[in-house]
């Protein structure tokens, strides 16, 4: 094994590297390497970058948003459009409708789908906070932009029931062909349901 | 983008994973979230680790080797034979043959191959290094493992002749068919070679 080779932090460094997303045993093994004869221009910076990421990053405790300041920036921004809030599964899920940029609206982020199977109920995610926040009464929408999963439907339905009581308007994403998209390759579900929503030209 | 919502710890973060070999763009992204949200148990972990690795990690003044002392593990190992130096590219090279753990010997890491295309000559791999270990006469064998592409074998021919010199046995290591391997799915060189160094049963 390598780490009679390479001493004790080579063999922690790969250990830890082979626990992120994407990286296995072999290729956090590569990683490391790369990263020790990069050691200037990659491992020090990286390591310092984690660090302070580590020091200052919070969880918003608004809309479960990661940021540096609590509450988050798009929290905190005037300029969106205060009443309508777009439920997401993910902080990933955030940034991908941020980089879309078509509305400038607040977020909320669930940390996750129920899914009984795993264990994960209403109180493991972070829906308290989004009922609270609708009960306010300034908000006048909910999109639901959850996956279309069977566990992101369910978890829609369920944020569904939990809001009825509220006077908002609860939408959620189209289904649809996707842009770029060849329907030969589509799912039958994805076509009946672009067929069903047909637009007029 | 990102950078607007994130802040530019998250985002400079995600900017060096995404050097990281394995890592690309969007893996990256994905790697931070669930970097920040593993952070007292992986984040800050792997951040002194990377730390910890760019202070101690030296590279091996005899045999190029990566380790936390010079000379390295390997090359200060008494019980190792001598008078055996395995010639490889890398020390991903080092750690597999090590693996195998076929030979207790010594190492001579090149640091890549001869490539002319990219600008890779004789003065940018350690072999003037190889060439003065076998010059000071201790050394009866140099087994070149270096890969088995054209960029290696050029390699291999130019430490023959730069070895030329020496009286030193200079070995390569046997072609055939992989263990475990399927002669259906092996390309007609091997099978070639595998024929040719037939052995006896």
């Amino acid at each position: 094994m390598s780490k009679h080779l390479a001493g004790p932090e080579i063999e922690k460094l790969i250990q830890l590297l082979a626990r992120v997303p994407g990286l296995g045993p072999r290729s956090a093994r590569r990683a490391a390497l790369f990263l020790i004869k990069k050691k200037e221009a990659l491992l020090k910076p990286l390591g310092l970058a984690m660090q302070d990421a580590a020091e200052k990053i919070r969880i918003c405790s608004v809309c479960g948003n990661v940021d540096t300041s609590d509450p988050c920036s798009v929290c905190t921004d005037p300029r969106r459009d205060q009443s309508t809030i777009i439920v997401v599964e993910d902080v990933s899920d955030l940034w991908a409708l941020e980089r879309a940029g078509t509305m400038q609206v607040k977020y909320h982020v669930l940390g996750g789908h129920l899914s009984p199977l795993d264990g994960i109920g209403p109180d493991d995610l972070n829906i308290a906070g989004l009922v609270n926040r609708v009960a306010e009464g300034n908000v006048k929408e909910v999109i639901l932009a959850v996956n279309a999963t069977i566990e992101g439907q369910t978890t829609a339905h369920y944020l569904t029931d939990q809001l009825h009581p509220y006077p908002v308007k609860i939408t959620r994403l189209a289904h649809g062909v996707p842009v770029g998209g060849e329907l030969d390759y589509l799912d039958d579900g994805t076509l009946a349901a672009a067929l069903r929503a047909r637009t007029s030209l």
